[in-house]
């Protein structure tokens, strides 16, 4: 039986690919990991920060993100309430791709307005 | 006027995010890109590629990307044709975005699978 490694490797690529695509998918998940790594707590300074997000959009995807593991939601008693949202480790292990595809982003617009 | 430039790199900054976000949309083009850069030159070579998959997909996404000058559909006018899909410069621009999600996605998997 012949080995091929070459194969192998491609596969366990496109695996690691799509395995990735599977937990970031949408247009929402970056963008928000994103924006909570900068800095932003409150929801309505995460809304703020991200064009085009709507209020239901959000509060589903932070639903959903605090059930994962990659934000963490902290209540605070004060009155009113504080809610406020935090990054875990495991969201931070986002940042190289995030990073990259800010830097794509960059690139190609400099790219278009150049001509 | 206070210039803000905190705000304004983080503005630009989620803008470029949404911009890559937008082009590479939707869970079968870094797959693709990335079977194509790897050598993947025949339809059926690519559909193999990738697992999940479905022909009418490839071919919808295949043909949006020749559009978008992403690939380049060769046709050699031998019998039966030859058609090969080749990558632009343009679209190994995304190598960066591609390597950091493969390592996320594989890093991932040791992850899960230590505990």
């Amino acid at each position: 039986m012949k080995i091929d490694l070459q194969n192998r490797d491609a596969a366990r690529e496109i695996q690691a690919l799509q395995d990735t695509i599977y937990v970031i998918g949408g247009k929402w998940k970056l963008p928000i990991i994103n924006s909570i790594c900068n800095g932003n707590k409150r929801f309505r300074e995460i809304e703020r920060s991200i064009p085009g997000i709507t209020t239901r959009m959000l509060s589903r995807e932070l639903k959903e993100m605090e059930m994962n593991k990659l934000i963490i939601r902290k209540v605070t008693p004060t009155s009113p309430v504080l809610v406020e949202y935090e990054s875990t480790e495991y969201c931070r292990t986002f940042s190289p791709v995030i990073i990259a595809m800010i830097e794509w982003g960059l690139a190609h617009r400099e790219k278009i307005r150049e001509g």
